[in-house]
């Protein structure tokens, strides 16, 4: 059966346990965090630019950012790893980050949210993906943007903004001339898009699964399919409230964002809604397919059914007449007639014709084990 | 079976992948435009007109558009065809599109919405229609709304706007003496009615499905009733954001839209909102309809399964008594007795006719075989 | 089975079809009228009266209404029949109706709702009834609410609003002192109290089903169900509307409406929400009725299977070892013995005996093939 | 199965037509009463009372009541039974009723509401109660809070209020020394309250209902739980409007309630809120019943196959064996070996036991028969 | 079976009563005490605390506490146990409670809701946890904030709030320096994440499920999976109102929490959001689970009925076939021949292989017993 399986979506396998979310003990103090062990070490890259300059640099003292701050108009900060308390506190001092936001970045996964602290714009989304081998990950992104800089956080090691800096580097577009509010939207925008592929893969997956489950249903494809039906909610855990957080942003009157980056920020908002009503419909598919199998099996239940009640129908009774004349009486007439033999074979086979000839009519004999058609000019 | 299948939808199989949306490139700067190879070249088709007079011309130079915007009151831009980069951003030039607009337009399918821009309101919507195979098509028609002027644009060749262009031509109805807004209503009032239709053959074929699942279920239409589940979730997605898109027309303070014209959108309005119950109303049907699959199965099977219970319960004790009178010991008094074989035919005679009556009183042999009536006469 | 089907809801067999719209071709001018062939011809009745006189008339040429309007405080003008456009654009001149005012009367059904024109509010609302024959009916009521006048039309002849004349005949209640909006509120009353009996007719079909799915399922009862579901579907979708079309009547600053109407139009509004908790709850319990369906078959297959499965476990061994009894081998000790038949014969009776008492104790015995009981006492 | 039966609701069925309401004709008169035959005669409770004085007194002219009214500080005409349009038309003269208000109190069952009339606030609700024998009884209250009087019908005589009778007697509380709005709200708290022991009921036929289903499946269970889901409807009906009717109370401005009742009644409306809310999950226990019945019924019929298949898959190649030995060839060589018959046996027996040994394996032998078990211990 | 059991939640088992409230007599006074026989005697327990001292004590005497009420910036009184209404009632006079406060601390479970008194702010939650025995718990805590002191009620002895404790002796974070409303926090906030450790155990519940459910279903797992749902189902009783609860503390002008608490309710109101979300997940995760039981047991049933035909549908002709030449009629040529044996023989092996490949080419020999598989590289 291996190679009926589609290449594409191999071993995603969620269970229920991605939906858990790490946290502090019980009774913790506000704004502790839970930094699993084996969480990758930090590692902060520092993009400078101004519509002519660009500095690219990675950091390995924190105070050395305070000096980048103040060189040029923005200065982004990306740290990727969140294994290591100390570090995160250093940033957390340098950019002034509020106990209660720094544990939302560390502690994850968060709700996806935009919280307004003093001369700073939180923002939090998820991002799903599949990796090369077919396994999914989740990752909670965190970006602050502030006055000239923003300070974006991601769980791991990734290469996720890469199209983003190579923008800035080669000056395409309106990124140089642009505030951080725009860089924001930038990385925003490119997460809600790594959506689009997601949801491709889920295309392919559910007409293979389709195509599977009217063919040969089997258990195995029931738990393909939950497993989609999961992904599709986690999907929709990320995607909703990512809805909501980036309505606020483009609704209320928050300082960090400009008048012009919220006309692009309503394209992410249309994006993320479009996102969203694919996700629903594709869950819609699913929960279809599942009906789906439960109307194959039946199906293929009665045609076994068929099989074997006309089977028995027409071999039971002709057992019986042998039976009779296998009988050992003293007396039996038939037993000695010159013909009786051929007599009762001939019966038996006016008996099994006939009924055969009534199955026929009654529709049972179509072909009870054929295979499904899929094509509608049969 | 060919004969059985409907003619009107034949071969109307949209697949999951139909739900997906062309992208450009995860991490693309804004405005990115992803025009599909072999996506047909731009047919521009020009209609200016007054109440007096009317000029209509097809254009290859998109510069000579320039001169025809001044000299009638309205000038209708109609592209079909998004298959150029380089004529589609000459054309934003011309009309100033905002580069996310221009990408709506190429980008497609978007989510059916009404944007704002400088001067201009742009109105996406989605039109879903059967060809004369009975193939479906959906088509993403994006309407720029100016002063004096009306860009659509249309991703392939169609004739779809052919009626408006007649009674611009005839000067049937208020047309010539109305601006823009109008020519958009008319527009936008014809895609909405093009749902009608549509509905119309769900509405046949959802009749000759019932009938055909209470007759003769099978998974083949089963199928079916998916690929029509899936088109009404298609209808829902185009349906459910026009119906919010012209919300926003009717209500907000969009500049280029008239209150007149407002009056007769709101008429398309109620239509929009009557197609969508429509398409609720159906898709409440046919979740009936896969319902009724499973009821009608399991009926089958049940009376299949009286057919089998039958026949074996009757004729299994009687194959145990003629194998009694076969065993060969060779003390078995009743073997000797004159008329013992005539005994055991006729206790048997009796107890296969008792056992008739037996299920006969239990109304197994009701008829089970037989076709399902539909008539309640019966 | 004829004697078991109820007599009230006997033919009623809404296809899906009747949930589709009159419409006219796509592209058609805004205002065009979609007249069915074979449409009744326009009949118009006018009563005209104030508390003190009242004039009754059967009106052929239109331009007499013009008169009558001015002769009594308020004049009903009620057409009956759509059949004729030349009729109806005259009664749209004489009454000052807008195009497409007119051509939501027409194209029917529209959905239920109210507009407010120029000296004019329109009310559109569906009623649904069963005939003497027990077949459903729908019809689209459209009220024009003047000053000093009301314009109703109804597609087809019919005595719906005779109570209501009567009471105008006799001068009973306030009719007489009211204005066009209490007459207005009488008529809608009348139209929502109409769908009580409705209702009723249901609730009695709904326990006749009831009662005949635990008893004795069959697929033809399932087709009696899905007819049941689907006229619910149609009253929600009358009354749904008709609520909001109320309440809008109700609490906007309509012109056309007094305060002491609104306070009975409060109550009809009650009416209708109560009508539309009715029809909810009867759909719930119609979903109830199909899982109680397949219970039933569910619960009747596995009875079956009981006993096929008794009758074949315990014969099919006794079947075996008469077999081996039956083989011919030359040396088998046990068919020379004196008693050997009487010996296996008393076997057997043990063994049958034995599993008979196996699967009474397993409760497999209990009694397969009675008629459930619906009894709670048993 | 009598034993089984849960005592405590013994004889509740409500059927469809119990969601019904008694109307008058349709097209009489706003404010028609449909009193029924047979209605029970009114009784006329009157309580006068201030901080200090209590008069209580049945009345049978209601003139009388006129008198009392000016007498007291509080007066609590209470009224039980509505079959005597006389005397009601009577109490509406003296209290001053709106047509529609007498309307609403008579033509039962009306969706709880509230009301606002000149001088009085109109108070609507539905109360259900299991008698002694368990059945099911729906009654409408209707309470008219006015200055310094309160009035209240009851469908049926009852004794539902004799708990705050007593209170007032025994002047224990607030009451005595509270206005006409806070007896009225001791009595809708006496209502609300009455759900609770109604819901209590649920709660143990449900554990009932589940264990029995589990143990074993009958459709006369299910029945048992189409009565509980139906009462639960019945439940919601009447508590959800009464949510809003109670909110209308406490947060709009009625004269006739003060701002201390106001804080009182936020209780009441908390209790009302609670009460659907475990309607509502009493709703989805009973959903899941009719799922488990369903798995169960399936569970068992798979066991059931599973006996048959492997009595007949043992014993239906040894049949075929025996047979063999069984013919009459003359050239059988087996048959005249000095061991065949016992050769023959063993080769059945090692054939026997190696299907057993391969059922075993695969789990087939589990114990198809026993009971489910419910202790997880196990 | 007992190794498979998830130790973790080895006996949850909540019934359809713990959905109930318990509740005074129908018709008692409002601010009746429903206090059930058998509660734990309170236990008073007071932490009085400056930013500089802090007292702590055990209570005995209720009229101490007003002494302690005066020392310190803030004092929490701590009460554990209901059992005892005297003392109830001197604390709330000492507290100035409302009687219908007290009776929504002492009448459980309450709906979670926050009420603002005089001076005070009630705020009312329930608490699930599972015990050392895996038992589950609920429990009302009750808060009342007021200026200067915090007094909170809880149903049983229990170490909840002992990490706040700790903390407040310890002087970690900033407890100490702030006022009741951030130890409201701190309490609410234990409370609350408090959720994610039963989510937890849920998510391994699941999967432990899912996994069996797919082995081996049995009802059994089915009761377990019900436990599961029911849980949920109470967590959401728990957490949706909650969730109003903290929103109308953050949102409303409540004078009781300040602005800087108000920050900190936002991020417990945000973990309160995500604990209802999955709960809903893990609600769709189990329905989800029922479906699939219901499609292994048809699959299974699927597979035992294939093996059935199979087997019954080779051996019976081959039967019959033998029992022909197990006739006894005088004149059967075949039975004469030389080697008429060998020939059927023969025959009837080329039948039974004949058939064999008939039904392997129809897959029906697939594996039927087999185990089904979950890994998908099979």
């Amino acid at each position: 059966m291996d190679e009926e399986a589609p290449r594409s979506m191999r071993r995603v396998a969620p269970t229920a346990s991605m939906f858990l979310k790490r946290n502090p003990p019980v009774g913790a103090r506000p704004g502790a965090l839970a930094i699993p062990r084996g969480a990758a070490k930090p590692r902060i890259h520092v993009v400078a630019y101004d519509a002519d300059h660009l500095h690219e640099q990675d950091v390995d003292d924190v105070g050395r950012i305070k000096e980048l701050l103040k060189s040029h108009t923005v200065t982004w900060v990306d740290v990727q790893g969140l294994g290591d308390e100390t570090v995160l506190r250093q940033l957390a001092d340098v950019f002034a980050l509020h106990p209660l936001a720094l544990a939302d970045v560390v502690n994850v996964p968060q709700r996806p949210k935009t919280e307004s602290y003093e001369g700073q714009q939180l923002f939090i989304c998820g991002m799903l993906r599949l990796d090369e081998n077919g396994d999914l990950h989740t990752e909670q992104v965190s970006i602050f943007i502030g006055k000239g800089y923003l300070l974006t956080f991601q769980e791991e090691y990734g290469d996720l903004f890469n199209p983003v800096r190579a923008r800035l580097r080669d000056n395409v577009g309106m990124l140089r001339e642009s505030g951080a509010d725009y860089l924001a939207y930038s990385l925003i925008d490119t997460i809600v898009d790594g959506y689009y592929p997601l949801l491709e893969v889920f295309a392919d997956e559910l007409e293979a699964l389709e195509e599977r489950v009217m063919r040969r249903p089997h258990p195995a494809l029931l738990t393909r399919v939950h497993d989609v039906k999961r992904i599709l909610l986690l999907v929709r855990r990320a995607v909703w409230p990512l809805r909501d957080a980036l309505a606020t942003l483009i609704r209320d009157p928050v300082p960090m964002v400009t008048d012009s980056a919220r006309i692009y920020l309503r394209d992410t908002y249309d994006h993320c809604v479009q996102v969203s009503e694919m996700a629903e419909s594709y869950r819609e598919l699913v929960s279809e397919l599942t009906n789906t199998y439960m109307s194959v099996i039946s199906n293929r239940t009665n045609d076994v059914m068929r099989v074997l009640t006309v089977v028995t129908t027409i071999f039971i009774p002709l057992t019986f007449i042998v039976g009779v004349y296998g009988m050992n009486f003293h007396h039996m007439p038939e037993l000695t007639w010159r013909y009786g033999y051929f007599v009762v074979l001939g019966l038996m086979a006016a008996l099994g014709i006939g009924l055969m000839v009534f199955f026929k009519l009654r529709g049972w004999l179509g072909d009870p084990g054929r295979e499904v058609e899929v094509d509608d000019e049969k």
